[in-house]
């Protein structure tokens, strides 16, 4: 399962394709079935008590999923969520949040991975999340 | 399971703890293990095609069932979610949602339920959550 | 969505398809979207204490969902399991599990819906599952 | 997180604790945070078509994360099952599973982790599950 997709051309796909999310992740790693990125955090990602909202944790997970299961089908594809199951283990930092995905299946309707959700900067991971992604026919 | 706080109760516990929310959610149902809520759809919940985002459904999922819990326990506690299970099932019109959360458990240590999502208008669910809260000692 | 089978059918079904399984499941009620069944229990699902094993919670749910989506689409098609979430709420009684299964969602490729689970005699459920199944392609 | 139990104790501990399970799991690997074990395959795991059943996958997955949660914690608690995802990837083989468990988190209330599993000499996992346990509190 080799990437069909080069890290700088990710970047270009999510620019073009999500202008409003601009700047909010970049692509650190890219290899056959995993892809690491930061999630930048921002104020609104704050909760009181110096935290990071559970809502922020679930879009890093989501989208580190979809961007690893893009770079693995392809840039053509629009990839729909159909589940996710995510367990909240520690309180994250205020920090950006880093995310690993890892592929575990990728068939013709279905894309089926995990990702494990990190504080920049901590050892332990804060979320652990599986995902499905239902992949559409081709065009 | 009587709920231990009323509708303008809740509220108001909401405006106080979470003045950056104000207005997001309101209380539509309250009886024994059950809540019913809209959460208000804003500009930056949408995303092009006319739909709401994943987390904006994640969000209104895991508050709902936040909030039924804090009606069963009532306001001093401050629980915590420990995992979150959702299918999404169908594309959301770009109304508000309704969740609808119910508490199959609520025992010392854990609170267990789920969430049935609605756009507005819309008969069909568009997501199904179930989620696991952890609620604190006592102070 | 009707169902576009009978009890009696599907138990004849059953009978063929699993005869190893023969006795296990009896359907009690079923309508649209809806179905209820009675799961035996047998020495080899009990454990010390005398409470009922998790596998066999599972066995129930899963089946209760299989069985509610076939009663759906009809007796040609093969469904498979590809994710189940489950929760244990409370120990069960070492009675026979009633298990109430609800379609939300019947697509062309996937079914998607949830199971209560409940001890027979019990008031309060012991386990709540929801289930993804696959949908193959008619022959 | 270094294991408190050695293997030849943890399969001690199982024969003396589940005698009806005698000679089911056998650990081949035990490390900080991961265990590695075989769950024997019999007649009754078996279906039609020469694979595994779903119950026999989810006995697998739970009882590997029971087992590295003792590991963990040693022999005297007593753990229970509060959650299970599981996602089913592949038909397995009508062989022995091999499961791999990681804890991901060893809290005062819960363990969270996940387990992979893999049909005997198979590459690519059959299933993945995250779980979570409670455990209680010491005697």
């Amino acid at each position: 399962m080799k990437p069909k997709m080069t890290i700088p051309e990710i970047h270009d796909f999510l620019d073009k394709e999500f202008p409003q999310m601009k700047g909010a992740f970049e692509v650190l790693e890219l290899e056959p079935r995993r892809l690491k990125l930061r999630m930048k955090i921002t104020e609104e990602n704050l909760r009181p008590g110096g935290t990071v909202s559970g809502p922020a944790m679930f879009t890093a997970a989501d989208c580190a999923y979809y961007i690893a299961t893009l770079a693995m089908i392809g840039p053509e594809a629009l990839a729909v969520t159909t589940g996710c199951s995510i367990n909240f283990m520690r309180k994250p930092e205020p920090t950006d949040l880093i995310a690993e995905a890892r592929v575990m299946k990728l068939g013709k309707v279905l894309s089926v991975g995990d990702v494990m959700l990190y504080s920049e900067g901590m050892d332990e991971p804060v979320a652990h999340a599986h995902l499905t992604y239902s992949i559409p026919k081709p065009r």
